[in-house]
């Protein structure tokens, strides 16, 4: 090879290595979904929610579908967290209005069925949606990858559906200890396969939701949300230095201070509730920081976002950042209101030329 | 009067003024309530769960039912947020297994509905009970009267019930910010008033919870939960200089940081998330610290409790502290691990004289 091949680098991708940008790049957790008239659509035609999520063809297509309608840094691949249980072979479902229904998990001779091997051959076409979205993606929009967090996954195992309480997990997390290590174990071997097999399909940045980082206290986050973490992104910065990875600690609140360094992360994604100053004079330094639009802030619009938004460029916009919101699109919020703040954003940089 | 009466200090108000113990003060969110079966028995003779807040006879009893059970350094005024709304006319009940639910507010023209004459005579009992209460307990039990903050008692006030998304309340917060004003104006009012009668009848310690506090993003956190408190502590350190306010900003994360000092606050009750070094180093110099054991810790028990209090003592006892949970005591915890958590920390001063 004696032609060097220059590729076109995305946005997305060099804010990683803090390179000068007028605005910054900008995507949004669920881009792909039910806001979105053509999601319904396909929705509609592919069966139950998990059928979609296993169809690469479907997937694919929502997938791409903000990216055709919104002028977005990044596309992120159409899956679910549950999909690595259901995978290991704890049965999953999605219950309309009610969410993931999941055959529970009584104790230790559970978690020892649950199968790696099952997984990989499960998730074969959700490998085969991120390897037909980069063939898809024009090269300047980067392709995310995602898995949830052994913690956040642990809990509906336990629990068998979304919570208020975490009775369940918690007793495991606090009483059982070295029984939820051995599940903790088994989920970071899942995540590592999960997200290396993502990596090794096309995905150049990944993402890691705890969504319910924020129900533990100090000792458990660090032994149940950090710890594995930790590991995870050791083995995957061995295997592919190149990858840079976000990780989402929802309600992670004053544990964000220093938390990228303790967990190897290259991002950290902000829930709405982080202050922004705090942020820029904390988080900001030590990382690149995503976020943080409240979602309902972006379903209301008109001048609230405005203003929102320009707080948050305000205090950010300095370091390195990506725009996303706090956390996921709210079902109900309106295509324009999405296609409002993109431009906002656009428009940013021109302004402060 | 020449002669000089001594009053026997309460451990608790000792706190606040920094002085030197062996072991903090404690009291629990919600130890008066379901968990117990004499408070049980009672609330099955007083009818509905507002004719047992609205009863004397009824609510002093199951206030000073923990009392008589555990060594506590406290008592709070049993009552509930929300008697603010049905005092005002707007008519409030609680429904079993479904929480609150009121007839909404739909805008400016109910608003000005609301009357603070009717909560002060609709509330008479409340104060009642206070003054029962301080007629009946020991002296060195602090007996803490306490009400919602503005942006809390808002929210179940426009979305007629308790919230997940908030959607109708960040509505007002963001867009009809004007007439939301209007609101917070009434409430800074009725709990500036519902506070001043509580400390008339006897309350030597007031609690603001501002329970959904931690919903709002950096703007909203300072417009409807800092101001508003502010103006609160402002008019009643006016008046009674000598009262201690503690304010539960619940979900204040970073937030925290700074914040006694921006609302004016004598403490602050910190929930569990709240990482304990941190508030170590950031929080406890600047006031003084509450909380902030989980209540599942609680109703777990045994030596999974005994670590988590054993770091919360570590980490805190160095300064100005308060032992509590870092929300509300669960339903289903079992009354002797209370008594045992109270045991712990009497011991835990024994155990470094």
């Amino acid at each position: 090879m004696t032609h060097s091949e220059k590729p076109i680098q995305s946005r997305l991708l060099s804010a990683f290595s803090g390179s000068c940008q007028d605005y910054p790049p900008i995507w949004l957790m669920r881009q792909a979904g039910r806001y979105l008239p053509e999601y319904r659509e396909v929705r509609a035609k592919a069966g139950s929610f998990l059928d979609l999520c296993y169809s690469p063809k479907y997937a694919a297509e929502v997938a791409l579908q903000p990216i055709r309608r919104f002028d977005l840094d990044a596309a992120i691949l159409f899956s679910d967290i549950l999909v690595i249980p259901d995978g290991l072979g704890q049965m999953t479902r999605f219950d309309e209005g009610v969410g993931p229904v999941l055959l529970r998990l009584e104790g230790p001779d559970d978690f020892s069925l649950l199968s790696l091997t099952r997984m990989e051959t499960h998730l074969v076409p959700v490998y085969q949606t991120v390897a037909d979205l980069r063939a898809t993606l024009p090269r300047e929009v980067a392709l995310i990858g995602f898995s949830g967090a052994p913690w956040t996954l642990a809990t509906y195992m336990l629990e068998g559906k979304s919570s208020r309480e975490f009775a369940l997990a918690k007793y495991w997390a606090y009483v059982r200890q070295e029984d939820f290590a051995h599940l903790v174990d088994i989920l970071v071997e899942a995540v590592v396969l999960h997200l290396s097999l993502q990596v090794k399909a096309g995905a150049q940045v990944l993402q890691i939701f705890d969504s319910w980082a924020g129900v533990l206290d100090d000792w458990g986050f660090r032994r149940w949300v950090e710890e594995p973490i930790a590991r995870i992104t050791a083995r995957l910065k061995r295997d592919f230095p190149e990858v840079p990875i976000l990780v989402f600690a929802r309600g992670a609140g004053a544990q964000f201070d220093g938390l990228a360094g303790r967990i190897g992360a290259d991002g950290l994604a902000l829930d709405s509730m982080v202050p922004l100053a705090w942020a820029r004079d904390v988080v900001q330094p030590q990382t690149l920081i995503q976020g943080n639009l409240d979602p309902a802030i972006l379903r209301i619009g008109g001048p609230a976002m405005d203003r929102a938004v320009n707080d948050i460029l305000t205090a950010w916009k300095g370091g390195r950042f990506i725009f996303n919101l706090g956390h996921g699109i709210l079902p109900d919020t309106p295509p324009q209101h999405v296609a409002a703040l993109v431009r906002l954003i656009r428009e940013s940089g021109k302004a402060t030329k």
